[in-house]
């Protein structure tokens, strides 16, 4: 090594683990672990080690590996450690991210084409990735039962039957869940519309002042006022959901939002969803160059 | 991959990293940022960086790369933040221990032997990671000016004429200061000592209940009792190093040491080199099973 040069500037795998890092510390998030709360029973060094964890998977979206094996690696390491689910749906946003950034091309056209050129063994991946960890998760969609995620690898001969990619298993939870037209899957949503809400939020964190977790936590609450958090709708119903958007929308300062946190704490409403798509744009933000 | 298999355990250079976050968590740990405090001009989202920066280098020492190499590459990526040096003094603990884990020693005697191999080229390798941070550091022994560790990589002609390695330079490091026999720098000392101190706090933390995150700050609260911090004698003086590891020692609880955490905050007062030897005791915490 040479004395005095300049570091290698960070990979986008250590990027994307160090969103993953921001993301928890991000404070207030209301209803989420962040660096003045934990949950009952998830703590916040168990997004840590989930963070550090996750990294060999996220090295190999970086060397270019199938999406699905990638993100299977990372949800095993992530796995390891007592909390549980830590960063499932974080991760499902950052492999094509950080496989977008290896083809050259961290855009919404670039993570578009990673997502659509995915294929049935990506699929398999991100089934076999439910064997790693419990995940909250709606029931499928009508005529789904088959390719339930909760069957695990048990879906995989029913995903090569019918040639399903991993974009057809998101654009599936895309999709809207009722006749009044709900909203799918958030994280599923980005997948199939270009990461539109990511890059956006990615926009607002470059734009902003101050340090780089305020920022988080400010985009944090902006993305929760902007649309219904997919996790508490699962857990709570749409009333629930669509009244954490509307309390969002009120919040007018980090300071503001304290109060709302505990109370969101307390009575075990977690928009986690909403923090998925914070860490997704955090890593966008990285790559963009806001320095920590 | 195969669906539902094991995931690998966390290696060492990811434990190692773990370790490093784990520490900056851990609260209240008087006079360091924690996760409940930043410093005016060193905040705790640049920890999170440097951890993951250092993960590199932390990996080269577990792949048996030589420890100078391993620890400037280390620093080189701890240093991509714009805090300055955040975890200095622990990567010079955690290299060697990643290296005796990497030689299937962990031990006292195992580390000791990977710092008694060390070479003039570990010694340049130290020198030049100096170059990509400034380290609070106290001036050199006697005879040692022209290798004054501030000199850097302008030192290294020094090192290869007098075949200084870089145990010979934590060696020299770690002599008593002054004829009244205050000890050297802690560090150092480890090295030289087999990591005792280090090896004695993973003990407790592997014996402690609770949180790893609350072990951590117990074992600081008591590693702090147990000596003079380095750091805080460097910049403050004797006085105020004896006077912190006193009051350290009425500490009974973790709440009995919030109020003094943010009097030490407000006075400047930092015992990083207790920092750093708490990071080194989660390190071989975390290598002896201890789960987060």
């Amino acid at each position: 090594m040479s004395g005095g040069s300049e570091p290698p500037r960070r990979g986008p795998a250590a990027n994307a683990e160090l969103a993953l890092l921001l993301e928890v510390a991000g404070t207030p998030k209301p209803g989420n672990v962040d660096r003045h709360r934990d949950l009952v029973d998830l703590r916040f060094e168990q997004f840590l080690a989930g963070a550090v964890g996750a990294r060999p998977g996220l090295e190999r979206a970086a060397a270019g590996a199938p999406v699905g094996e990638a993100f299977e690696t990372a949800v095993a390491g992530m796995s390891e450690q007592s909390g549980g689910n830590t960063q499932f749906g974080c991760l499902l946003l950052l492999v094509p991210l950080v496989r977008a950034v290896a083809a050259g091309d961290l855009s919404p056209s670039g993570v578009r084409d990673v997502c659509e050129a995915t294929t049935v063994a990506d699929a398999a991946g991100f089934y076999r990735a439910f064997e790693h960890v419990d995940v909250a998760v709606a029931d499928p969609p009508e005529g789904m039962d088959a390719l339930d995620v909760r069957r695990g690898a048990d879906a995989v001969p029913a995903l090569r039957e019918r040639e399903t990619t991993l974009f057809d298993v998101l654009s599936a939870s895309a999709e809207p869940v009722d006749d009044a037209g709900t909203p799918g899957d958030a994280n599923a949503r980005e997948w199939v519309e270009g990461f539109r809400r990511t890059f956006r939020a990615a926009e607002a964190i470059v734009a902003d002042d101050g340090p780089l977790v305020d920022r988080a936590a400010r985009a944090f609450l902006d993305l929760l006022a902007e649309a219904d958090d997919t996790l508490v709708r699962t857990q709570h119903g749409a009333e629930a959901a669509a009244e954490v958007r509307e309390r969002a929308a009120e919040v007018e300062s980090l300071a503001d939002a304290e109060a709302w946190a505990a109370e969101l704490v307390d009575r075990g409403v977690n928009p986690g969803t909403t923090a998925d798509l914070t860490a997704a744009a955090l890593f966008v933000a990285l790559e963009r160059g806001v320095t920590v």
